[in-house]
C-alpha cells in the first residue's frame, strides 16, 4: 500500500522524519510475509481500522457462508440440518479449529456461549477440582467481567478472592500457595496491552498445587499460545477480537484432557449430556470436552465464526506473531518520533516479549481524541480515564496504517 | 390451498371420509383469519412441516435483515454499530417485542444466552429470593435440561428437589408448602403437548409463599400467556420454536418488576452492570431487567430473531390461539377417522384448554415412522420410545397440512 504524506507542520525536521517513516512503512509492507491475507477481509476503503482488539473486521468468506446457513441449511433443510449439515457437531468442530490456534491437541476445546458464561462455568469447575483450598488468586487489573464472576464464584462456594499483579504471582504463591486452589489471569492486559508470562505463572501455580484459568481474549489469534506445552489446565476466550468472528460471536473453553473425567460444571445443560437424545432424568456428563457444552448454541453466529476462521488457513502463528510485533514496534517508533512532545505516553512495554498485539497511549484528552480520530477515518478505542488503544491484527493491518494513525493524532493535537 | 387426494385403500367408507375431510380442510383454510401470515414465511414447496415446535421455518424478513447486519452494520459500521445501530440495546429492545407476546408490560423481558443458561441463572435468583426454604418443587416430566439444572442449583445451594406432576401441585403444596421456595414447571409438556394451568399453579405457589419459574418454550408464540395477569414471578423460554428465530436463537427471561430490586444472579457478567463502560472493580447490578443481562450476546443470531418476530406484526394472540386449536382439533379428528384402527393413540388431551399447539401420537413404530414420513415430505419428530410429535404453528400451518400428515401416516402403516 502506498501512503500520501500530508505535512501539517512547518518543522523541516518533522517533514524529513515523516518522509523517512513513510518510506520505511512502504518497504515493511512490501516485505510483509502475510500481505496476502489482507485480501481475506472486506475492509472499508480508506479506513485505518485499529480496533480489531474490540471487533475484528468482516472476513470475506462470511457473507456467502451466512447466506448459505440461512437460506439453504435453515430455510430448506430445516430440522434435518441439525445432523445432515453438522449443526450438532459444530461446537466441537469449531472448537478443534480454534484449538489449533491455541496450541491445543484435538479434543480439548469447544465453542459456545459468551465469555462471561464460560468464565463462570470454568471457574466453578476449576474451584471444585481443588475443593478444600479456600483462595482464588486473580489479577487486580483483570477485565471487569472476570472480576465480577470470580467474586460470584467465591461467594457461591464460600471461597476468598485474593488479588495480586501478575508479576507478583510467584511471590504471592510462595507465601500463601497452600491455600490457593485457582489462579486466574489474562494473557494480555486489556488496557495496557502488556503480555503476561503464561508458562511461568502456570508453572508457579502447579508448584503450589493450584490449577490455572487463563483468559485468552486479547491473545488468541494474535500469537502462538502453547496451551498444551505450558500444561495449562483451563482457558477461555472470546472470538470477536483477533479471530474476527463477528459481533458477540460465541466464546470457547479449553480443558486439558487430563482433567476431563474429573471436572464437574454447574451449567449441566442437556447438550453436555452423555446421551442427550435419550432424554434421561439424571445428568450424566459426556466423555471428553463435550461435557463442557451447555445449551442450544446460536447456530448462525457459530457458523459465521467457522467461516471467519478460514482467514487463518495456512497461516504460521510464529510468522503472525513476527508481523504483529513488527506492526506494534513500528507504531511505537512512530509515536516516539512524532508524539513524544505532545503529551502522549506509551503505556505498553517496549520489550517485544512483554507485548500483546495492541499499543496503549496515555493522554489527558484520550476520551475526546477517539471520536476526532474516527472522523478522520482512523478507528481505535478508549479506556477511561486516559487510555487510547490501538489494536493490530497482523492478518490485515499494515505499517502504513500505523503511521497514518500516529500522523493523524499529531495533526489533532499539534 | 388445494389438496390432492390419493386414496390407497379400497375401503369405500375411507374414500368418502377422505373426501369429506379434504373438503372441510379446504373450507377451514379458506376461512382462516390468519391465512395471510403464511406468506411471511419461506416454506419449501410441497413440504408439510409440522416440526415448528422444534425449529420454526425461515421467516421471509430474515435473509435481507441478516445480510444488512453482516455487510452494512458489521462490515461497514464495525465497532461503531454497537451504539449507532443499536446493538447494545438489542437484548432489551427484542425483549420488549417478546414480552408483548407473553402478556408482559414493558421493562420485564430481556433476550440473550441459551434457555439452559437462563434457567440456571433464574433458578438461582429465584431460590435466593426464598432463601431459608429448602425445597425446589418441579415436574418429574420436565424437559431434561430443566431437570438437570434444577438438580445443579439444588446441589450448589444445599436444597432438596421434590418432583410432583403439575396436576398434583396444589395438593403437594398443601402438604409441604412452607418448605417450598421455588415452583418450576413448563407451560406445555414437551412430549404430550399437554398444557398446564399456569394461573392456578402460580396462585397455589404464592399462597404457599413460594415463587414460580415457568418454562415457556412450548407455549410462547402459540397462545396468549398472560404473565402479568397471573402475577408470575419468573419465566424463561427459547425463541426457535413458535417464534421462528432460527437454529439456537437466543432465549429470554422475564422477571416481574416487583422483584427487580431484590434479585441477585450468579452470572454477574459486565453487560448487567449498572455502568458497564466505567469498568469498575465491583459488580453493581443495573436497574430493572437489564440486570439479567450477562455477557456479550451473539448479535447476528439476535438480529435474526428480531427480524423473525416481525411475522407477529398485527397478529391478535387470541385469534392465533383459536387458529392453533382449530388446527390441532382437526388433526385429532383426522386421526380418529383414519388412524384409530392402526395402532395409534392420541396422547394429547382432547379438551382444548388442556392442549398446547402440538399433538402427540403414540405408536410402537414411532421411531421408524418419522424418517418414512420425511421421505414423503411430511416432517414431524419423535421422542423415544413411542411418541410422534406434530407441532402446529398457526402463522403458517394449514388444515390441509394436518390431513396430509394423517393420510400419509395411514398410507405408511395401512
Amino acid at each position: 500500500m502506498g501512503i500520501t504524506v500530508t505535512v501539517t507542520t512547518s518543522n523541516a525536521d518533522v517533514d524529513a522524519t515523516l518522509v523517512e517513516l513513510a518510506g520505511r512503512a512502504a518497504k515493511l509492507d512490501a516485505d510483509n510475509a502475510l500481505a496476502h491475507t489482507r485480501e481475506r477481509f472486506l475492509i472499508p476503503p480508506n479506513l485505518v481500522y485499529l480496533d480489531g482488539n474490540s471487533l475484528g473486521v468482516l472476513p470475506a468468506a462470511v457473507p456467502a457462508a451466512v447466506d448459505d446457513a440461512v437460506r439453504r441449511q435453515w430455510g430448506s433443510g430445516l430440522i434435518s440440518s441439525w445432523f445432515e449439515e453438522g449443526w450438532w457437531e459444530a461446537p466441537l468442530r469449531i472448537g478443534e479449529r480454534i484449538g489449533a490456534l491455541l496450541g491445543a491437541a484435538p479434543g480439548q476445546v469447544v465453542a459456545g456461549d459468551s465469555t462471561s458464561v464460560q468464565l463462570f462455568n470454568t471457574l466453578m469447575a476449576a474451584a471444585r477440582l481443588r475443593s478444600g483450598r479456600r483462595v482464588l488468586l486473580t489479577d487486580p487489573g483483570h477485565f471487569p467481567t472476570d472480576a465480577y464472576l470470580t467474586d460470584s464464584v467465591a461467594e457461591l462456594l464460600g471461597l476468598e478472592v485474593r488479588r495480586a499483579p501478575a508479576a507478583d504471582v510467584p511471590a504471592t504463591l510462595a507465601e500463601i500457595g497452600s491455600d490457593v486452589g485457582v489462579v486466574s489471569y489474562p494473557i494480555v492486559d486489556y488496557r495496557t496491552g502488556e503480555r503476561w508470562d503464561l508458562p511461568g505463572i502456570t508453572r508457579a501455580a502447579h508448584e503450589a498445587g493450584a490449577v490455572v484459568v487463563w483468559d485468552l481474549c486479547h491473545g488468541a489469534g494474535a500469537m502462538p499460545i502453547g496451551l498444551d506445552e505450558a500444561e495449562v489446565d483451563f482457558a477461555v476466550g472470546c472470538t470477536y477480537k483477533y479471530l474476527s468472528g463477528g459481533p458477540g460471536s460465541p466464546a470457547y473453553v479449553y480443558i486439558a484432557a487430563r482433567h476431563h473425567d474429573a471436572v464437574r460444571h454447574p451449567l449441566t445443560g442437556w447438550h453436555g449430556h452423555a446421551d442427550p437424545f435419550a432424554m434421561q432424568d439424571a445428568y450424566k456428563p459426556a466423555d471428553g470436552i463435550a461435557r463442557a457444552r451447555v445449551g442450544c448454541p446460536p447456530m448462525l453466529s457459530l457458523l459465521t465464526l467457522e467461516a471467519a476462521l478460514t482467514a487463518f488457513d495456512g497461516v504460521d502463528l510464529s510468522e503472525l506473531r513476527a508481523v504483529s510485533l513488527s506492526l506494534t514496534s513500528f507504531f511505537i517508533e512512530c509515536c516516539d518520533a512524532l508524539l513524544s512532545e505532545q503529551g502522549f505516553e506509551v503505556a505498553t512495554p517496549r520489550a517485544a516479549e512483554r507485548r500483546g498485539s495492541q499499543v496503549a497511549l496515555r493522554h489527558r484528552d484520550a476520551v475526546q481524541l477517539v471520536p476526532q480520530l474516527a472522523k478522520r477515518s482512523v478507528v481505535c478505542d478508549k479506556r477511561e480515564p486516559d487510555v487510547l488503544r490501538f489494536g493490530f491484527n497482523a492478518l490485515y493491518n499494515t505499517h502504513s496504517d500505523a503511521l497514518t494513525a500516529v500522523r493523524t493524532l499529531r495533526d489533532l493535537v499539534g
